[in-house]
């Protein structure tokens, strides 16, 4: 254990999702150096050694989308030995949820573009396993918890929610299951008013503040 | 980003977890060196440059426990810039599940020895944020998932079941409830056997397969 210790690379990287024209789209940019020169990649750095992690993350989010002050998550750590032709490199994956109207465009890359997850480039490194992986992890979340307050308007109808939940779930849901569910869920409460249009006013709901306050605790530490 | 990365120390943690005396325990080695000598730490050591962040954590287990085959989670990784002395250390935190009777004994520290959860000492470094936090996931996990099947012997009975998850959630459960929610979890099954004894036959159970299989799929990756 205590025998001549090896210094690694360790990187952050970022999946950055919105909700944009209907689709769950991520953001990737193009590598401007070898290795992978060329290719889309998950944006992200070298860890500063005066910098924690969650710093070096929320510095490469800011550094892309302009925002810094959006839903961040520490997804997985990534070490197989071989993973990057450089030599040994960690990398520390994080998650981040932004909404789009947010986005400032980024001044890092020479080139980055929202990609939808449905239909996405070749990447670089083992970038698709951990994108494969942000978006298990955004689904399954979802489900159970209000993550989904940063990809919403502060007050929606629940045929609004059931359509974002749709779209980064990939699937139509069952307008009577859905709302039996979120309802049970606990994590929406009525907002007190109804939004008139076409027909009967829809009756407006919100996010509860416990399960934001909740789901925000949890970004921050695990 | 490109400019002159600086290398990091990278180390794995691994909390170990068993059933034992009634009681959820984890296993703790006094240090035997500077910094916080003498004080217990959770197992962990330096990454080799040629091993996986699993293999390490792996190989940790088996120095401290002479068992290598058993549920091993990758937790978080805590990467503040001042949580060791010696410099900036990056720690990937692991979470294993090892049956008491498997246990074989460590080679590795001159001193380790189970502990309580609810009767620790004082721990070195960020110890005891990570231990609180590995509390905090099996116990989350255990009531959703069949990572109990470390835990339990092959078939058991629902009381026996209950038992173990009240050890480790470290509170009493209603009977009804308790067997109601974890038979709609759908992650046990009759074993098609009873167990004599005093009073009526009790009904033996197991951990489905395709439950257990999930749990063991997520040990390896996310």
């Amino acid at each position: 254990m205590i025998e001549k210790p090896q210094r690694l690379l360790v990187t952050v990287d970022v999946v950055i999702f919105t909700l944009r024209e209907n689709d769950l789209n991520v953001l990737l940019v193009k590598r401007k150096y070898e290795p992978f020169i060329n290719h889309w990649a998950i944006p992200g750095g070298f860890v500063n050694a005066d910098e924690s992690l969650e710093d070096a993350a929320r510095r490469e989010l800011e550094e892309e989308t302009g925002v810094g002050d959006v839903y961040l998550e520490q997804l997985y750590t990534f070490g197989k030995v071989e993973r990057d032709p450089r030599g040994r490199v960690v990398t520390v994956a994080y998650f981040a949820l932004v909404p789009f109207t947010a986005v400032r465009g980024g001044s890092d890359a020479s080139e980055a573009r929202w990609w939808p997850v449905n239909d996405l480039p070749t990447l670089a490194f083992d970038h698709t396993d951990i994108l494969a992986y942000a978006i298990k992890r955004l689904r399954y979340k979802l489900e159970y918890s209000a993550v989904g307050f940063q990809l919403l308007p502060e007050k929606f109808t629940l045929t609004e929610l059931q359509q974002a939940y749709e779209i980064v779930l990939g699937e139509k849901l069952d307008k009577r299951n859905f709302r039996r569910k979120i309802l049970e869920a606990n994590i929406i409460e009525e907002a007190g008013m109804r939004r008139e249009g076409e027909g009967r006013p829809a009756r407006m709901y919100r996010f509860r503040e416990d399960a934001v306050a909740e789901v925000k605790a949890r970004r921050l530490f695990p």
